[in-house]
């Protein structure tokens, strides 16, 4: 489902909700009320101005002196998110990483949900993980059509990288969160998110190395 | 080591170079010894101009009508990166995610190197993964040193994120890259990067369901 009508939000401002959301929230655990931009700012490493900015899209949420309203802002931002429609996810490719990610399940976050799996390896097919049994690559289209899955993990690695998210890419599915870090090619509609923790782990080392002042590196903070 | 001398080339593009370094071998295995900024733009969704102005920085590295010498290139960015050196890495906290972590050890590039794992859990203490075997994080200061390792990798969750930093930080490693997505904090010298995947999969997932145009999330060519 498309709503336009939200594509007025930024694109900087819409990467950066998900992490506001998930800060407030560890706040709301910790029983912190409101929260100055500052504060937050250095909680999670964003300028003030920016989370300021940011805020300001989504009305007056914040009061001079007072700071913002955390569970007000949890509401404002859980609807941006839809965080409360479960996200049912197909993870793709079973082996060791596949694996670890199928047993954590986002365990801390209760409407992300990996709710089966796939490989072409004849040998997993049939086996059991957390309750998910593993299926052949051939059923995929089938399967998330009737287990209603919009998002895609790949864990397959670069070399049948294109082919996986191609059979992804027919199944109907528009969003796609890929570990292999070479560059594939999907339709306009569809969405795909790399997560590469070599060029990741280089870029830190690199830093380390060269730099002595601190940086940090989320990268969705910049 | 730090090598200050190196400090002229902006922030900005010593974040892309792993990202190229990455990309020119993957061609240079593919035989392509040379390739135009506009041909290497479509492969690693960087625009071209970028790509030219990075790498200007590096001296008259590509021709009009030529392009840029592949091999060339990755000598250049493999003696900026310094990744003939091997970088000796401890895995801390080995749940599922570091389990993988551990199996896959980065296996093509063979100058990443997982060379010790820690966890705090005595039932696991003494126990191999792929040869390797798991030390009790008392340790983590001894090995370190006798090991010569400079990075960590933290799968700790979040609820030990930072007494597991302290830990790394006291035994002298600058590096780290951390799985948990909470904010820690560090020493000046100490570079750290966050991995946080259930942000990712909501930023992935919001721009799946508010946007129809194309939005490739590398955060790391931004």
């Amino acid at each position: 489902m498309k709503k336009e009508e939200e594509c007025k939000i930024p694109n900087a401002t819409a990467k950066r909700i998900p992490l506001y959301y998930r800060y407030l929230k560890i706040l709301e655990e910790s029983n912190v009320e409101r929260i100055k931009s500052k504060e937050f700012s250095q909680l999670i490493q964003v300028p003030s101005a920016t989370i300021r900015r940011d805020f300001s899209h989504f009305g007056e949420l914040g009061r001079s002196g007072y700071g913002y309203d955390v569970s007000y802002l949890i509401q404002v931002f859980s609807h941006i998110l839809n965080t409360q429609v479960e996200k049912r996810i197909a993870l793709i490719g079973v082996g060791n990483l596949g694996r670890a990610l199928i047993k954590n399940n986002f365990r801390r976050n209760e409407y992300l949900n990996i709710v089966s799996a796939f490989d072409s390896d004849p040998s997993l097919v049939g086996t059991k993980i957390n309750n998910i049994t593993i299926r052949h690559m051939d059923d995929l289209a089938e399967v998330v059509k009737k287990e209603g899955v919009m998002t895609a993990i790949s864990t397959v690695p670069s070399k049948h990288s294109q082919g996986a998210v191609d059979s992804i890419v027919t199944s109907g599915i528009t969003a796609i969160l890929n570990f292999a870090p070479g560059r594939v090619k999907v339709p306009d509609n569809v969405k795909i998110q790399y997560i590469d923790l070599t060029t990741e782990l280089q870029t830190l080392i690199y830093f380390d190395e060269n730099f002595t002042s601190n940086h940090q590196f989320n990268f969705a903070n910049q």
